[in-house]
């Protein structure tokens, strides 16, 4: 680690901030040189935050020479338990269900193909966030109220949007996971909102996230007490315009070595077509995906929103038929420990930006 | 098909584009606005390319209703032979080398290594774009004779990068498939180029390049008889910075309906670190990827270019066995005929933009 | 105006759609074709919202040929008044202050500085959203209260970011204009919190918001019956990592053709470099914004926040003053009306995007 | 200067780059922490280019502290001049002419008025990369001889587009300027090949090109002893499909400090829109751009490519009057020097990357 100085740092604000490393019992080493003055840390800090460093007095950057940018929450793997179902543990979970609950025997119907094709968790929207004002945006507490009955019908779990702190309050009774969507990743308020209900959280990356920004969305959560988040990459918005959006496995994978939070995949949205869903189930489940989250209804082509991307329960469970595949095909996978990645020195760490 | 005129069209415009559907024998409807002239044609023209109706006199755009954007290429899915290889076909194909060839005797011990991991094909730069005039742009003609040295120790085809006419020249009695890089697939004129050779063509998607682009650069080579192309996805450039590009596998099963041609899938340069390389080599062979693109080297740190992103061939064998066992779970999955998307009329038409 | 029906379309619902548009008083022609039926309306509907045809009974999309993508609120050129400044007419007016405020001696010194270099408007932030949850969240309150003071000791109205219902409420007797930012574009629920206020409000576009996004998002506070949004453009994500943003000016050329509401442009976060902050705003005046929001700082390298974007009242004054001469030089700029753009038949319409 | 050393860098290594840094004259300090071996530069280095360090002996990355990226080519600030014009000087230069040349009667006839109308050089493309093979490819050699015989009805210098080391020499006796495409800014034997030639070159930027890498590609003429070089900004590949592509002018201001070269926009393809033409073209001006280049058609719709965007002969008369107004206008604006960017310390360095 080396702590860059503003350059007309005066010597109080050196003095202090050798006062605070001392303290924390860090062996560093100061260098002048033409243009300023730097510490160098001795010591290996790769367990400790950075901001632990930049936010020393007269510090104007903090670079990080040997380790990935750090998180708080290192150790363990905790999974996520929601009911009976682990979410993060050995099988992979799937989220199922209609964009957005259209009516109360309809729902009931669809749950129980779910369920039948082997979906874990019901999905539904019943507050919708909608890009146009003058478009449909849900049947709010009634829908709630449906999701509730086919939870009791199915005994499946249930996971549904909340966009503000009174949604959080309607919701609370009916929902068993507080999904945050894409476009809330970014609202502060409703992150810390979520992390003090103590309930689980599966967070959307924001369409334009950085994984270090959506690390943080989570963190956000987590500082107020809840651990329970669960990740999810739904797609990120590049030139490319064949798919609605750019699914990003490279995140899924990234994100496995930056934090032990599950992580899921939604297809659906991060391809909005729905001939590209299953084989980008398969795809998020082989790059290490903890589970899916994927739109179904039972007639695709009439549902209320998103119908270009749904698919109906005997997709459904063709794809859950494959995630198991692929997950038993690689549990017992060869690795060659020793030349593993992890066994080259230093390999992680080359690209790891200033912080 | 809608055929829609510039507003300002003239009668005798309107008269010849009716001769030319006729003498096609299309059935079609003339529609007058208020605000100008349409033609709807009757017939579906899911078999004929855009080009063929938005270039007749008058038309200003041709709005395709009903199928995917159409290739010349379109029936039959034939994979591409390289002397004992089949890339296309039932298994996986790797190919594998280092980023920049550099030596003889290093690369020959590689290739051994390489071949023994599960390799079919041997990569290796010798030409190399690189960014900055002060890089190291590779050992040139020395190292196709290198390349060539090592297909004969061990039976591997080879393929390399050409930049350049002159290039293909010299490489043409070393290389069995020439490699058009992500920085040249706008370069029409080597496309074209290549397409007169008859041989092999490996295309790597330009860091920009949407994929109807792609596909229509691998049309430029096929143009001239070549119809031997393989298609490489290599990432995106996104704002995503964490990883060197965004390995766009959505792309892969993309390019499966909109093409026969074989796809690969290029980790190393897709994720840029080391230790995503073997995650989305499994993902990209879910997706249904034919092949991969891997840089190995015997000492990743000390590669010439590409260091970070390197692995060993320890760590490939366990990657070529991974693919398998993947390939292997996947190619007995059960599918639901009935519902398959292919069975929702309409499927997968609706977001098919005007071409 | 082309209404293509979903392909399984059954007869009641064509005959619905018929009925509501013979009620609306259109013409319109069915055609039928070989993939499915149309119905095209032969009179000139850019004045109609897009909404009102896409959701008619079985209308798959509505595809428009003739004119922009229509926005409700069309006549007029409203400018927006703030108490005695007047955003959207003859004069460019500048917002500045600092990123956060730090203190109220610091603030009102700051204010009275930036008076007498010309600057209309005070900002400064009292609740700030950031991305990491360990970085300085701003002072809350107590800021609030130092702007109010500022405004009473120097006549300038005064702009602050509000994130949620209670801060809204909590600023509501300070501040003048509540900011929307970038990260709360998305934020539904604020949008229409605020437009309910009734009081000017200046939303920022999202950094991945496309330009029909960020129009919609200010329908969203419109809705509501407040009129008096004014739009900042404030850069956009992209691969360019040279600045903070990418500063969108298209944006402001394009907005100023797609609704009445004022435009700003904040060169500042636009940006992210302190020596581009000048000719970025030379650039945003010449492409036709309204005005400009700079933060300004008067010892930029210590701010708590943007310190590297910041720069001192001397250069604001300088932008100032070139923000008038360029206004000055464009007024009385000639134009050869005849053969203005408008002049040429179906000039605008030709990449509208199907709604 | 930070040089970062490769964690198992042997010993020899470390000794021959303190050898080469003795030679150079450098003072310099070795500090070895728990994770590797560093050295600090203590001169300024401001004035060296990166890769002179980056490229010494076991160096994995070379941290520069202090200043901007720097370019070989740093002082003075020379114009291009080209015939009796003077790229880069007081001057706006105008370059405009047709998308394609499209006959030698109608080509004359444009010329003419473009002079009238106070354009300074004339472009045509003879030779057209075009994304689609059966798309309108160009006039070729046939082009060249028209645009050669404008020049002499006109007096107007001439400006072409080359792809090939055949077409450079098929141009050479008509052409003024090459122009390189933004399609092949990464065709590094292209680059070589016009930098062999010693005639002014017009170099666009990468549809997704770093600033960096659009810099590096005109070191790649350069190198070649060629120093007419002329960078022109034409938009860049974004999320936003508003507009054709998205018009970055923060990357004029920014080349401004990265380099002395001249540097023009083209709002033409930057903007894909005629009506955002001369909107754009006054941003550019402002923004301190050398120059416009522009697309004008006598019948705009009537072109045989990019109609959507060509302009008028008369309304490009009043883009090059405002283009005079604004330079005219800020030519002699005030500037506050003693609080001017460069004179806040360390201003323009914290965002510049590791190199």
């Amino acid at each position: 680690m080396i702590l860059v100085f503003k350059s007309e740092v005066p010597e109080h604000q050196l003095a202090a901030t050798q006062q605070q490393l001392d303290r924390l019992g860090f062996t560093y080493k100061p260098v002048r040189t033409a243009t300023g003055c730097l510490l160098i840390i001795l010591d290996d800090v790769s367990t400790f935050p950075s901001h632990v460093f930049s936010q020393l007095p007269g510090v104007e950057k903090a670079i990080r020479l040997t380790s990935q940018c750090s998180l708080v929450f290192k150790n363990g793997r905790p999974s996520v338990p929601v009911r009976h179902v682990s979410i993060g543990g050995d099988e992979p979970i799937v989220m199922a269900g209609p964009c957005s609950v259209e009516g109360e025997a309809h729902l009931l119907q669809l749950a129980h193909s779910l369920k039948d094709a082997g979906a874990h968790i019901l999905r539904g929207g019943a507050f919708k966030p909608r890009t146009s004002p003058y478009d449909f945006q849900g049947l709010g507490k009634e829908a709630l109220a449906y999701l509730a009955a086919a939870r009791t019908a199915t005994g499946m779990p249930v996971v549904s949007e909340v966009m503000s702190a009174e949604q959080i309050e309607q919701a609370f009774d009916y929902v068993d996971i507080f999904q945050i969507g894409a476009r809330s990743m970014y609202n502060y308020e409703l992150l810390k909102e979520v992390g003090r209900t103590r309930r689980p959280v599966l967070l959307k990356r924001g369409m334009s996230a950085t994984l270090q920004e959506f690390v943080s969305a989570a963190e956000y959560i987590m500082m107020q007490g809840n651990l329970q988040v669960i990740l999810c990459e739904r797609g990120i918005r590049t030139f490319e315009t064949h798919t609605r959006n750019t699914l990003d496995l490279n995140a899924v994978a990234a994100l496995k070595t930056m934090t032990p939070l599950p992580v899921l995949v939604d297809p659906s949205h991060g391809t909005g077509r729905r001939e590209l869903v299953r084989p980008m189930s398969r795809a998020a489940i082989a790059a290490g995906a903890d589970g899916l989250m994927i739109e179904v209804h039972q007639q695709p082509n009439a549902a209320l929103s998103d119908a270009e991307q749904a698919i109906t329960p005997a997709m459904l469970k063709d794809i859950i038929d494959d995630a198991r595949r692929i997950r038993a095909a690689l549990s017992d996978a060869h690795t060659n420990q020793a030349l593993h990645p992890a066994g080259i020195h230093g390999a992680a760490t080359v690209n790891c930006t200033p912080t």
